[in-house]
């Protein structure tokens, strides 16, 4: 991650101190060893997707599964409601979407210094020979970025933090940095296991470049190749990801291949503003990626899922979190002075691969399993044209998922539009958030949070769409549309085509939105709906104090050893 | 260009007739050998922008440049405000920017059969055969796509029709299709001179790959490679364009060397929605396009210039116009009901190739000389924070030309942000365009249309932005901006760093948009802003009657023999 550039050097300038060369920089506001708690109760927090206890989150980071347990860090500014001041927090999940908050993990090993982001690895071999006697050892591998006394960016090398509690805690290796640099757009290290090597990829931000490393031990790194100028270059690349994914086929869904997908972050300057992710498709050989075509393609058809990483260690289909904002307005959103954070996460979307009907390769990003979250059923309709209306105003998380399949459509005759729209609406003030469908001509759907009055912003979007989002079953031939949506107070997430198509909107009414239309139009005979509501359960609730006031997990797996120093001011290497 | 596909049974439903095999086919309410008669006065119809005289326009087609005149051909439905019953109209003009109707230039051939999009050559060495005695022979190569009886899509194939009169009037080739096709997704072809063969670029379209062919004679084609799978793929191709251009020194201007542009046009499935062009940078040898890196560019930042193409027979700096529209909304715009047009070109831009600072390889697109349509000087100030507020209610056209230019401002230490903001308001109805600079961080320029009320529809898209568009000069580390900015009633565009980013914005006010103001904030010390104000000169008001109707070129080269058969129904082949 980079925060766009003034920020680096106003975050800089406001954190500014004279101490220098403490092995492991501790600010006295960030609290150490325990989580941070916070009040997970304000009508524009999201109550199934993660977000930070207080303070400002971006880009995930480190995230890995091991032993029924999903680790996510991110980039964590715990003093601020913008970037700056960089850490590692940490937040664990058995499911995927109920969260607990972790005491942060990394801390700046000096001042003046920024832990960015990176990635985690089970060094089960004991590769590293930090893990003598484990088979469950964590490895983090991270940009370290530092900065000069006038703000400017200096050096971003790449260091290394080992866990031997799975990740709760951390010791920074001794010999960093694993990869050194003068470089001041060096970052972001995504590590992969290939055979019996490691394989990291790393981005020359401003030179449109990746660069691959290999590496027999996670601390000697050896350049490979570079994957350069490809997709949409914006003005920096950041944050790649190389992984496996398995090619299914597109009727039986049966596992046909396996490729690798190389997914490229572009921020500044993505087509519809600001952040954006891009993906290739191809081959890995332990050193160099090719892809299989020139095509670029886009993660999101919205513009609010930047810098999205896959868990190390999951089997099958990939599972990823991406940051559910855009750097054009993350800092400026109203969660921040209305309730004091800023920024979530996407939910986890499962991933492979596949050649779908009419668009060709694609990988397809299914909504990952749901059935936790899901709660009472408050709707379930087949119908022709008409409509489902649902007032949510007594479900407590405010959160819905909702499901609508749609059938019996031939828009090769289609004259005119048949449509299906989804709108949620406050009775309050008026607002709507409005999406939906239409059937015939290029068969888009259309998202539009215009109609909100929350948060005015010259960069913050209003419509975002998809075109041909159908499903032509070869065997049927007949075109079916699907949509799952989730919609979380300031969040609305779509699934089309099972995930053919995905986007992720952010969201802010002035007033909390309660009501539900689904709406069928137009359709001809013969067509039907199918549409089902059900609330979700809060994931907060069930761990906040009679206050409201989530504290995280206290039982802590931390060896008793102080971890961190806390910073004392003064005294200079 | 292919229009969405329902409408394409709508169209050819609505067009449906009995006759068959007429060999020039013209529908009884297609006016022959005239221009049609319009009136530009509507406070929606741009005053420096082409549109068309009456109902639609879509795609620029064969545009060429020969003996000091543009000729720009554009797809066009005579009768009907939406897309179908494709014509070739025609329009000319000697600066770009003043233009004259013509009579329509090529009727469908036969029923059923529309004359898609193409391009025009001149055949100045006589290859075809088809100019014994002349120079000046135009030969015109275009897509027939023909309809089924049931609306749906037939073969297209691609025709040639060849003009002795320098493009006035056109006779088909007795031989037609000069490449026959059983696809219904082939199309758009775009011929240029390549040494001494001509060789064409057209598309597979909904197989994401362009074809390349040669030809000595434009007669006889063959198969040389393809060019396929690049960029972004939306869920087709369309209107390929292969065009050498200069690439020059970014301090200079000097010419260094030449490459070739491949201009893609992707519609739909475009990442701000609907259709957008990209663009290729690379070598041809006259069979085979190779690009000098895996990136793909978009021409423009905003959504609504798709399908441009490039005059033939201009030398140097490359000249364009493209369909200032998308199809998601270009159907329903309000100047169709209001004033029965729709559809405008883009104002002309003149391209060159450099490798611009931060960004690299960038196709620069320099608005086209201006002078002849410049008219008085509203304002023209120098200055730092402050404003300059010019009321134009009083100039005839409505249309203004801006340019501001800003220095002094060391975005490496700002901590902050300065901007400047250019403000179109329409003191009747309070309605409001914003656009400006954001000084420091990414260095965005937005425009956000979202303020307008004239037109409510689910796919126009209210805000765009782009980063990074200031100029850093290598002998003057200073940053610098400069915008130019044509608001023309209901069209805006924007170029920045002299064409560096490009922008073209559909805008309906419902109350003409008569203040701007350019206002500059928070600059430090010794920045300073220069900013011009200039009416622009109504290209159409010197050629109205008293009435206000333009009558367009009624001295027609055309030679005396009737070019067309009229329609007379009844009769099959």
């Amino acid at each position: 991650m980079l925060f766009p550039r003034f920020l680096l050097s106003a975050a800089a300038v406001a954190g500014a101190a004279t101490a220098q060369g403490v092995s492991t920089y501790v600010n006295p506001a960030v609290p150490t060893g325990t989580p941070i708690p916070a009040n997970y109760t304000g009508p524009l927090r999201p109550q199934v997707h993660y977000s930070p206890p207080t303070g400002f989150m971006n880009d995930p980071n480190g995230m890995f599964y091991l032993n029924g347990v999903f680790h996510l860090y991110y980039q964590y500014n715990p003093t601020g409601l913008g970037a700056g001041n960089q850490h590692w927090g940490h937040a664990t999940s058995k499911d995927g979407y109920t969260w607990e908050n972790q005491p942060i993990a990394l801390f700046p090993p000096e001042e003046k210094q920024y832990v960015f982001s990176g990635s985690v690895v089970v060094d089960a071999n004991n590769t590293s020979g930090f893990f003598p006697d484990q088979d469950n050892g964590v490895v983090a591998v991270f940009t370290l970025a530092r900065y000069n006394e006038d703000g400017s960016g200096g050096p971003q090398t790449q260091a290394i933090a080992y866990s031997h509690d799975e990740g709760y805690t951390f010791q920074y290796y001794d010999q960093n940095p694993v990869i050194n640099s003068t470089s001041s757009q060096f970052r972001d290290p995504k590590v992969i296991r290939y055979g019996d090597t490691w394989a990291m990829v790393v981005a020359y931000s401003q030179e449109f470049a990746l660069g691959i490393f290999t590496s027999p031990d996670l601390k000697q790194w050896t350049w490979a190749s570079n994957f350069t100028d490809h997709g949409l270059l914006g003005a920096q690349y950041e944050c790649p990801n190389l992984v496996k994914m398995p090619v299914r086929d597109p009727e039986s869904g049966a596992v046909v291949d396996e490729k690798y997908v190389m997914t490229l972050s572009v921020q500044p300057g993505a087509p519809l503003g600001g952040s954006i992710t891009q993906y290739f498709i191809g081959d890995f050989n332990g050193t160099h990626f090719s892809t299989l075509d020139a095509a670029t393609r886009l993660t999101d058809f919205a513009k609010d899922n930047y810098a999205a990483q896959f868990f190390y260690g999951v089997e099958g289909n990939q599972i990823s979190l991406g940051w559910a904002s855009n750097w054009q307005y993350a800092q400026q959103v109203p969660t921040g002075n209305n309730e004091g954070w800023r920024s979530a996460m996407t939910l986890p979307r499962a991933s492979y691969l596949t050649k779908a009907p009419r668009i060709g390769w694609t990988m397809v990003d299914e909504l990952y399993d749901a059935q936790p979250i899901l709660g009472e059923s408050l709707a379930a309709k087949t119908m022709g044209n008409g409509s489902v209306t649902v007032d949510y105003a007594d479900v407590a998380s405010g959160a819905l998922y909702i499901e609508a399949n749609v059938t019996g459509i031939d828009v090769a005759k289609a004259t005119s539009f048949s449509t299906l729209n989804l709108t949620f609406t406050s009775p309050a003030s008026g607002e709507s958030l409005r999406s939906g469908f239409y059937f015939g001509g290029d068969n888009p759907f259309f998202v539009d949070r215009g109609q909100l009055r929350g948060f005015d912003n010259v960069f913050f979007t209003d419509k975002f769409s998809v075109a041909d989002v159908y499903y032509e079953s070869s065997t049927d031939k007949a075109a079916a549309w699907r949509v799952q949506a989730v919609i979380d107070r300031s969040m609305y997430e779509v699934f089309l085509d099972g995930g053919r198509h995905a986007g992720t909107v952010l969201l802010y009414p002035t007033q909390p939105l309660t009501l539900l239309n689904v709406a069928a139009g137009d359709l001809p005979a013969g067509a039907r709906v199918s549409v089902a509501v059900w609330a979700l359960k809060s994931t907060w609730a069930g761990v906040a104090d009679e206050r409201g006031t989530v504290l995280g997990n206290v039982t802590t797996k931390a060896p008793a050893s102080k971890r961190h120093v806390i910073y004392q001011g003064g005294f200079s290497a």
